[in-house]
């Protein structure tokens, strides 16, 4: 109706995180502990495309031995155990014994970590195994894909000191070139002021990747079986620390919506026909899910899920008291609007001036010396990147990583949540609050 | 986490919706008709500033006649009837007796239609009482403040054959040039395919309106009262044509989520001083309410509301099954993505050609003299809007407009239903039915 608008206030308030006590991934660049360190073991369980990329990255790193595989698929075991050979380290031992052959790799290794790279419902069995073994886990996202799952990796790590997270975890520390890092580096500066909305998703059309020839065929079957947002982990590793959720705050309440399900069987039946059987094959995913979570303290997260239509992938945006942040994400680049400080009124800003302003120090802290991928074709060099860096650090320390356990099953328990809320007619379902009451004293998640 | 992505999928279906009993604004240009026709009685009651512009948009129509004005403020009413006898028409008989006083207008005038330019409390009242004295009516928007109103206008309507309707709504025929119409033409060729999901809202800063000293100060006591979505009318006014709500679909539930109300109160602070009563006043309206509606097919609609924030307006993402668009409202201008049409795979792609290709013939055929203007300064030259052809034209021809009383009520009607479902913990509201069925086979809204 109106065009009348607000006009500048200026009431910036930097809020910085209090440091003591909080969450540092390191007090020194990343890369200039690594060399002289103790040495870190790890054992790998699942070393498919995803798991063979984490196991280049982890020989990339000086000290870190792998003394134990475990893969269902022979030649992908003996591949692996050429990369460690390759990259100068000692034979590992093959656990290849079939599907819990994982267990034994637990009880008989002595490891200080899994890493878990498997299909989505061995995450959690993994790593309750790893942490009953005396061992540190790092799954793949999700880490859990039920409420009880969620419970039994929060006690499991508070009888045995054992921690299950998702530390490998890259869109904070590493998409966009660190877009988000600088983001929340940004909001701790108060520059957004206090944060009232987000906005994100996973957005990804996956219809090739989920279909018999696909790269991840498994993924058809969840959505055969199951409707909700399935897929919470990229854009809550986002949100979760600009929110303070578990620390300061926390995720109360959901409710989930989805659409009909139509797209899963238009694609099969253009691929392979209209009596395929997957063209007429009942899906329970629908093609879109929306999500919204309210926090204790009146905190409001819009979470999208779609694999299944044709689109470029999702936006993020965040909207505080004193301005709002759109990542642009192939539109042009992240753009802002501060109240009384961009220079039109209400009118999006280039934010690119703001990126290198509250550029996070440890973006430039942090350069690793190349080195050869053991994987992939001509030994290209590549650097292994900083998630991984300070997953090291944190397991020579004896820290848990900056998205402990707590972060962690709270951000996958989103999937559950939201199919509960889906099969009840979007009735809203309640969060367990996973750190029982800790979440109101727990610091900031800080990157010193 | 794959980066594997769908490939092309050709299966352009289009969908061409049946023109035998669509509802047809016109089927020659608009401004073809209004010369020849027969005269059109109309009744104004509220003439503040869109009350204003709304009769000066009346007074550019040859052919409309103004022989009643209603307003509460005397020296408004005086102003408007200079207008209307500026413009070479009778003066005007005038209404000004208290807040009352439209139905006496109602009551003694013989008129075709009742235009309604009061604020919200006022809308649905007016409309009931120009029916039940035999005259059309049209409101600014919400049309209806509660359910219990949306029922009356509509059994008013059934039980008189008189019509309330929201047919001044400017956003689907003018806003951006008519984008809106364009996509609608689009999405009728089905180039989108099969609409699976919008988002869109009313995202747009009026802090500075509602204040004491504003525009609109009235809003400031319904942010103090409600909590919800409260202005819905301009989004759906874009999205329920796309989805054919009460037209082959219809809104079957919805679910609301408030976040916490804080920054009325700084902006009273920042502007009056922390001792201003404003700076603490308790405000039921959550700064940023998310509300997702499912359709009884299966569609979903993300509907935003947001006034209270600092940002630039929201914008509009509409899915389909065969691709996507996204306005870019003041970033860059329209994007669109056709699965096996765009250039790149799953990029962005600038939509300029598209809303050629597809401009609605509308857009084109309409074409009225200029006039100078009544009412601002120096009587520059301005155009009667479409909105307003159209609706002369329907009230010519004796048909309902296209955006009719089942659609003006289940627009306006979200608001209560989100402020049920907010107060209930953001349960889910069901929708009522207004057409009591008939939404199965009412055909698509369409402009010839």
């Amino acid at each position: 109706m109106s065009g009348d608008e607000s006009g500048p206030i200026r009431r910036h308030v930097p809020r910085i995180a209090a440091t003591a006590g909080a969450v540092v991934a390191s007090s020194a660049p990343a890369h200039a502990q690594t060399s002289a360190a103790t040495p870190v073991r790890l054992g790998f369980v699942g070393i498919g495309g995803r798991g063979s990329y984490h196991l280049d990255c982890a020989l990339g790193i000086e000290g870190v031995e792998v003394p134990a595989l475990c893969e269902i698929q022979p030649d992908r075991l003996e591949r692996a155990a050429g990369w460690v050979e390759k990259s100068g380290r000692p034979a590992p031992r093959l656990y290849g014994r079939g599907e819990r052959d994982f267990e034994r790799l637990c009880e008989e290794e002595d490891l200080d970590c899994v890493i878990c790279v498997t299909s989505w419902r061995w995450h959690a069995p993994v790593c309750l195994a790893a942490n009953r073994h005396g061992k540190h886990a790092v799954s793949e996202v999700p880490i859990v894909l039920t409420v009880e799952e969620a419970w039994r990796l929060v006690e499991t790590f508070e009888q045995t000191g054992k921690w299950s997270t998702l530390a490998l975890e890259q869109v904070l520390l590493e998409v966009g070139g660190g877009m988000y890092l600088t983001l929340l580096n940004m909001i701790r500066q108060g520059v957004l002021g206090d944060v009232l909305h987000a906005e994100s998703g996973y957005v990804h059309d996956l219809r090739r990747v989920k279909f018999p020839g696909g790269s991840e065929p498994w993924r058809l079957q969840h959505a055969i079986d199951r409707n909700g947002n399935l897929y919470p982990d990229h854009p809550m590793n986002r949100i979760m620390p600009a929110m303070d959720i578990n620390h300061g705050d926390r995720f109360a309440q959901l409710v989930s919506v989805s659409s009909r399900a139509v797209t899963l069987n238009e694609y099969a039946a253009s691929r392979y026909g209209r009596e395929h059987p997957l063209a007429s094959r009942q899906m329970a995913q629908g093609d879109y899910n929306a999500t919204l979570i309210r926090t204790a303290d009146g905190k409001l997260v819009t979470l999208n899920f779609d694999t299944n239509t044709p689109h470029p992938r999702e936006f993020t945006r965040i909207q505080g008291t004193n301005g709002v942040f759109f990542d642009g994400r192939g539109m042009g680049g992240p753009r802002i609007y501060l109240d009384g400080v961009s220079p039109e009124s209400h009118r999006w800003e280039d934010a690119a001036r703001y990126m290198e302003d509250y550029r996070h120090p440890l973006l430039d802290s942090f350069d690793p010396p190349g080195r050869p991928a053991l994987r992939g074709h001509g030994g290209q060099s590549t650097k292994t990147p900083l998630t991984w860096h300070l997953l090291v650090e944190a397991l020579r320390a004896g820290t848990a990583p900056y998205f402990d356990v707590y972060d962690s099953v709270t951000s996958s328990v989103i999937s559950p949540l939201s199919e509960q809320s889906v099969a009840r007619g979007s009735r809203p379902v309640d969060f367990p609050d996973f750190t029982r009451g800790r979440w109101r004293t727990r610091p900031p998640i800080q990157f010193a």
